[in-house]
């Protein structure tokens, strides 16, 4: 008789967004008539650029002609993307990246969910509080994090390094010594960013213990200050401790085309096992490679016109966090983010929980943004804004609020 | 101290095709002037269908205005896809599956390694010996196939059944009680395929004994016989106890394009669990959605026009696969498969084992199949072909063989 994975069960309610999702449903077919503005969920608006259009159009015929077909990418992903990646993203920034330690996938949700794969079961993971739910959910269905505890919202095996307003929202290193240490900078869900002298701390330290750091960079595109990495092999000794995941989602608008790339350094080892073959074997058995599609029009955001339109699109956002960072300032409240980051992070006011401020901006403002606690325990009394809704709504939905 | 997942160091060698892949880079820069053909990896040739190709362009204009433009997909695919599918691919054949027991994803490669997950770490698994090599490598990653045994190829914990000549290449239903249970029909590799009836008693012996089914129907699309079920809910009983992975790879092309399904009934339960929300909860998790533009391209498929357009392809396909039959039996080979598949089997000659065969190949008539043993020990003694070239260079291939 065949049995389940119980870790399954453990997962308390469905996915943050789901939840999200359902409750808008509801009070839209309870209110037809009033219109919505969504703030929540982190997914762009803006038309895919033109050159990616371009791009996209080309790939398209190519698959249309016998002698420019493609079938089955490489494994890793095509070489010119893969080059385009180690050129733009690390040789600009002095760092060297190998194109085989590069591997292109489907974006950054299925690689920080698939990373915890080449781990032994019995690795202990440090997450930030508040985190974004894929590190610590997958990690659950793996079976590394013990039990849940409603009452606490935590898990009895996860290390949690509070980002609060009192650290400035930068976790200080943990006191128990972790195996694997998620890291997210620019910060989801709280729009943060530590500076490079910051980060190398956390490099010396997982070189050190002997920890693993996953650093997701998804939202590198937004920095705008200097002093921030932009990857985290800026640091020296990260190439034998860290994995970087990168998203074309949010600095292309990719989140509905799928694309993203992992950057695993060969000098990143457990013994002499090279955590690179570990992942090229994964790539290679469980997946197939993006559509050469996609790969060309990643690619088309590394030409002069790509760059530009793509740097455009982020300034449009990063424009949209400004109002409604300096609106809701101006309006009283407790803000961060939204400088090196497209989220906006807030204090919710009157003592309200983040669920009651949810509930609250939906009923009386038609505002939809997301519930800190849903990202944890330590994201109680916070709420997220994103930057990604178009120009007029953002600023129509700052007023509203502004009006409450 | 980190550790990693020491499952992945039992695979032996590394992935078949890379393998393969190898050797013929090997050779092609040792013979730069031998014009070597392909009829290894199962991988299509011809373009994709006008109507495809229009799809695409057509979903990356709306990809390009602010109006059509979409972002993250619903979790488990666009409804106008799960419609197409239900209609088409089971209503059509009698069987009633409902938009949510559909899920749309990347490829039948990761739904069938991914697949696993949803299982307990203890449930043991039955293939077929030869066998596609991702069933048993995912759950070799996962842990629950015991050890490997060099001299038999054989893996500790698993449960083989021999396909081969003297049982048709059909298997029988396993001595030993497996948990689930990994069927192809048609074959990858063999090409074989069983009837209704013979189909039916795997359902049966399945619900008896509580084990579940993982039915691999990736080359449905090229039955051509009538007594060979399309989809294993034509079997009474199949919604309790079976899931159906489909693939749009080999019917449309779409190997460097990337789209499939798989079908999880709300009526295959372990206790009051559904598995259905589990691989829902796992697809909301660890994977974002198929690409828009791609999920475009799926819905096609299913018109009037790319309805035609893609049986032409299979036709096409069909008809290397009765030049490569015919042409070797003609020559005095034993083959079988190539009539409701695009693989041909063929028993090695004069006592060469499949890698010796292969090299034979390779060197004498510049020709690259794919050796039997590769798939799992009672593949030793056979070779694959397949029929995914273009006519012309199926033709000489077989010609220089029939040569040797």
């Amino acid at each position: 008789m065949f049995k389940i994975n119980e870790n399954y069960l453990k997962l308390p309610g469905s996915y943050l967004f789901s939840t999200i999702g359902k409750k808008v449903k509801e009070f839209t077919e309870a209110n037809p008539d009033k219109k919505i503005i969504r703030l929540g969920i982190g997914d762009v608006t803006l038309p895919l650029a033109p050159a990616v259009i371009d791009a996209l159009h080309s790939a398209v015929d190519d698959m249309a002609k016998k002698e420019t077909f493609k079938g089955y990418a490489p494994d890793l992903g095509y070489e010119f993307l893969r080059s385009a990646i180690a050129e733009n993203d690390f040789k600009s920034r002095g760092v060297t990246i190998a194109i085989d330690e590069i591997f292109v996938s489907d974006g950054a949700k299925s690689d920080s969910s698939n990373i915890q794969e080449i781990f032994d079961a019995n690795c202990k993971i440090a997450v930030c509080d508040p985190v974004y739910p894929v590190y610590v959910d997958s990690n659950v269905m793996a079976g590394r994090t013990g039990e849940y505890i409603a009452d606490t919202g935590k898990w009895t095996n996860v290390i949690y390094m509070p980002c609060i307003k009192e650290n400035n929202f930068a976790p200080e290193l943990p006191k128990e010594q972790p195996d694997i240490i998620y890291l997210c900078f620019p910060n989801n869900p709280t729009g943060s960013t530590i500076t490079k002298d910051a980060l190398q701390k956390w490099v010396d330290y997982a070189n050190q213990v002997g920890a693993v750091i996953i650093y997701d960079a998804a939202y590198e595109a937004y920095i705008s200050e200097e002093n921030v990495p932009h990857t985290i092999y800026e640091c020296d000794g990260a190439k034998t401790c860290a994995i970087e995941i990168r998203s074309y989602s949010k600095n292309a608008g990719f989140t509905g085309t799928r694309l993203g790339f992992t950057v695993v350094p060969k000098d990143l080892k457990c013994g002499d096992v090279m955590l690179n073959s570990l992942w090229a074997r994964r790539h290679g058995t469980k997946f197939n490679g993006a559509p050469y599609i996609m790969q060309a029009a990643g690619a088309s955001i590394y030409t002069a016109e790509g760059k530009k339109q793509t740097m455009d699109q982020i300034a449009y956002y990063m424009n949209n966090a400004k109002v409604i960072r300096e609106g809701l300032q101006a309006a009283g409240y407790s803000v961060s983010g939204g400088v090196n980051a497209p989220y906006i992070w807030l204090e919710t006011p009157k003592g309200m929980t983040s669920w009651e401020f949810f509930d609250y901006l939906l009923n009386k403002a038609n505002v939809v943004g997301t519930p800190g606690s849903g990202f944890g325990p330590s994201g109680e009394g916070y709420f997220r804004l994103t930057s990604f809704g178009t120009y007029e709504s953002t600023l129509e939905a700052i007023e509203r609020i502004n009006k409450l």
